[in-house]
């Protein structure tokens, strides 16, 4: 698929998948998506965990309360780390959904659907956090995003996007293009 | 070009541009894939102004100390609104992050190359804060990133990765895959 049809047709899949593991391979060419992202300085500062081995996949999920994506074969945690660009500026966010986002569009052209899930599991309840513990995962890394992996099994819906032109302008503040 | 080639061939390039201009329609599909990127809870809170009027270009050019870009025929800015998506949550930085990443892919596939300047105009000497009031551009929008557009007159360098496996683990923290 032409890359600026993958980018167009991507969207956030909240279905339920078919039950079918992901090829190794498969996940390698996404993590590689992921660790081709520019970063800040090119600090690099995001870390991947792809998890496929059934036993923790699901003691991963029933840590996740209220579920999502619970029946995908494979999830990719992504993992941040806070270190500096230059004295206190700092890209991580930056890096890490830069990093999402090429996983995202590798994860459609190879066929699968995903969703970026970040505010669920990253809110007060801290739900990321009980996912690290679990995984003994050390204090300077951070999971801030689930993303899973896997062929829908039902519609893909996409979101309504706001009108092109009151988002886009040419030579000036809210100049339409003719 | 496959997009995972794309993707993994995509790097930040600080060269000169060719002193070609780009023609509308491409800017048009570097900008539909920047609003094709996916936002947290759908807020849409990135907007873009394509700068490709030489006098423009080189008003905001002349505001950027020390210079970058100097030879690129078209600028795209790219800008967020602090929208919140819920309570005190905001996604702004990795909407426009993904936003970004999407028109960066977009410019490479398109035969372009571009580079992602955030820090160099959003640091205390707010280069970002001068070209904004310089366009008129109201105070809830707030300009975080310049890409520059163009094709490239020297050579492409790519930058150094860490090893796959010190970023890329499976089934556990630090777990190579084998």
């Amino acid at each position: 698929m032409d890359i600026l049809d993958v980018i167009k047709n991507r969207t956030s899949y909240r279905g339920r998948y078919k039950d079918m593991p992901v090829p190794k391979d498969d996940l390698i060419k996404i993590l590689e998506a992921g660790v081709s992202a520019p970063s800040g300085c090119n600090k690099q500062t995001t870390s991947f965990i792809a998890v496929d081995d059934v036993k923790l996949l699901n003691e991963i999920k029933s840590l996740i309360t209220p579920p999502v994506a619970e029946t995908a074969p494979a999830f990719i945690l992504v993992l941040t780390q806070k270190i500096y660009a230059y004295r206190d500026k700092c890209f991580n966010v930056q890096d890490y959904s830069a990093a999402i986002e090429n996983m995202l569009l590798a994860v459609k052209a190879l066929g699968y659907e995903s969703c970026w899930y970040e505010g669920h599991i990253t809110d007060d309840d801290d739900i990321a956090g009980k996912i690290a513990e679990h995984m003994g995962i050390p204090d300077e890394y951070k999971i801030v995003c689930i993303l899973p992996v896997g062929k829908p099994a039902e519609d893909i819906k996409t979101a309504a996007k706001k009108p092109f032109n009151s988002r886009v302008w040419f030579n000036g503040f809210g100049t339409v293009s003719n």
